[in-house]
């Protein structure tokens, strides 16, 4: 039985360090920075698609509820949650799970991403699967991936002993979670081959997780399960007024998985499946790094490069030639060219900031 | 009387080292570089018209003849001389010459490139009226560039004596015309200030110019008075189609102007008038430094460059931002996007010469 696991998807966030492909008015999650003809949401939304049968909850900001339902259109006004403004990932995984629990009852949810890149998504699916089949056991689950570096910019789990469960993939007990380590600590991390990526995805029954929360963060609670008493009655917008803006701002990790791990009841599927939360233009050439020439939802015209090894095209109305500029960053957009390359993908947040006042327009 | 005075305009040459500004079928001459709103051709006819007020003639290929002509209005038909194909600077110069002498008798012809650019303008028909008057003078005279650094990408000019004339500008004679130096020559004709760039600007009579080519080059001198003989008649088509091709394929320089120095007859006007051949995208920029951001005869996009010192930018259709990519060269013309920097100035033609089947167009 499968059918009784729901997918929640909080899509919020800009992303402006993949700008001009992110922002603020066009954050990543809508963006298809893959060249699949997709965004990123609508690729979360697709991988779930067998396990959930588009049983998907997708919590979003005002700004952008209306460019996110015109991207799922198989989804129905009732599968979105609308934040009147950003409360963190607590909140809004929470108050999804209480409305799916409200509605459904016993269930197990999942939260994922609405903006990261899985390449194999086969391993995706099995790695979920056995996450639910985890969860039945009551345990808050999370996927773990399989480091490909001492990555520096990704919190770690510590993985411990196997879980005694019959499991498409093994499951272990989480013994602890890590914050973003220096390099030294990431080198140790990774050549240990105990210590898996946190990708901030969770499977938990929704009633474990809305027991969790109780437990470590009850004014949290009070305050979601009343919204979730509202819910999809004629009080629900006037709760939402009244309630959403007074809930804490705490991320998921913090509230629930990192005290939880404590208490052994958080356990970790390890999964490598070629995956990228996209977070810079380092991170998405990783991805990419095969075709690396993309056309945004679009056609793709020709490129040319000549001595600029590691570079990464996106086209948007016309060819493009790179000479001479080894990993090199050319993106056209509709409305910007942006040229860097990468090694500076960690400023690119603050040109974006520095932005004159006649292209203000175009963060 | 400077009213004897026409100007000869060749302009071939494509000058793919500014691919994409210039390419085969838009050549620099045609195009906008300095965002001026006009071409390089259409500045230099601007540039001589208080000294010519339209006595141009223009001498290009039969590919261009059309935009040519569109470019430059202000001209009647019989003001363009089309070649079948190219034969170098001094059949073009010479049959120009010819023409202008049957047409018009004793009158001082001056040859000018249609694709450089200059800056001070003033400066430039003070050179050019001195050389005027020198040219009367029976002199072959040329316009000597003030060197700025040592260059090796020029022929030099080595000034002797001053002539004893009333000019505006001091004349010199020409003891010599100089090859491309090396570095270590270029040097020491840079220290010694007694050297000057040859821009291939020449003044002359056109009858001095015409009896010095019967001396030195007497078969061409025949095929260019008997093409000039059947111009304005009905036989000018037959005639070129008969003769054009078989003309020698030399430069004025080498035809001329070094054999003619060596018997003391040649004269040059030094001058400071922020010159530049634009021969690729370092000497580009030079001329253009004090804005480096350019939008070809149309509207301007902002431009923002952060860590991207002497960067050059050439806007089409969108704003262009660059970050981290000092001596960034970024092109966007109407039909591609090009990406490189400075140093790579001497690469871009084959850049060109490679692109792949797909992007041939683009050449």
């Amino acid at each position: 039985m499968t059918n009784d696991f729901y997918a929640i998807i909080p899509a919020g966030g800009a992303g402006t360090r993949l700008w001009p492909l992110s922002r603020q008015s066009q954050p990543k999650f809508l963006a298809d920075l893959t060249g699949a003809g997709s965004s990123l949401l609508q690729q979360a939304v697709t991988r779930l698609q067998p396990l959930t049968a588009n049983r998907v909850m997708v919590v979003t900001g005002q700004a952008h509820i209306e460019a996110v339902s015109r991207q799922l259109p198989q989804l129905n006004i009732t599968d979105f949650v609308v934040e009147p403004s950003g409360r963190d990932s607590m909140a809004a995984i929470g108050l999804a799970a209480a409305i799916l629990e409200k509605r459904h009852g016993d269930i197990v949810v999942g939260s994922f991403a609405a903006d990261h890149i899985i390449i194999d998504e086969e391993a995706f699916q099995t790695a979920v699967t056995s996450a639910i089949e985890a969860a039945k056991n009551n345990y808050v689950t999370t996927i773990g991936i399989m480091p490909t570096a001492p990555n520096t910019g990704f919190g770690y789990i510590h993985a411990g002993n196997q879980l005694p469960l019959t499991t498409a993939s093994p499951v272990y007990q989480v013994t602890e979670f890590l914050e973003k380590p220096n390099q030294e600590t990431a080198e140790k991390y990774f050549a240990s081959g105990e210590y898996r990526w946190n990708a901030g995805m969770f499977v938990a029954r929704a009633r474990v997780l809305l027991d969790v929360l109780s437990r470590f963060e009850p004014e949290l609670y009070a305050g979601i399960m009343k919204l979730a008493q509202a819910w999809d009655t004629p009080t629900q917008a006037e709760a939402m007024d009244m309630t959403w803006s007074l809930l804490k701002k705490i991320a998921i990790d913090h509230a629930i998985a990192e005290p939880l791990a404590r208490e052994g009841q958080v356990a970790v599927v390890p999964v490598s499946m070629g995956w990228s939360d996209v977070g810079d233009y380092n991170s998405l050439a990783e991805v990419i790094s095969s075709s690396d020439q993309v056309a945004m939802g679009g056609v793709q015209y020709p490129v040319f490069r000549k001595d600029s090894p590691n570079s990464l095209v996106y086209t948007h109305s016309k060819p493009v030639v790179v000479l001479g500029v080894p990993e090199a960053v050319v993106v056209e957009t509709e409305t910007a060219i942006f040229v860097t390359t990468k090694d500076q993908a960690q400023n690119v947040k603050d040109v974006v900031n520095e932005l004159p006042e006649t292209l203000e327009y175009l963060r």
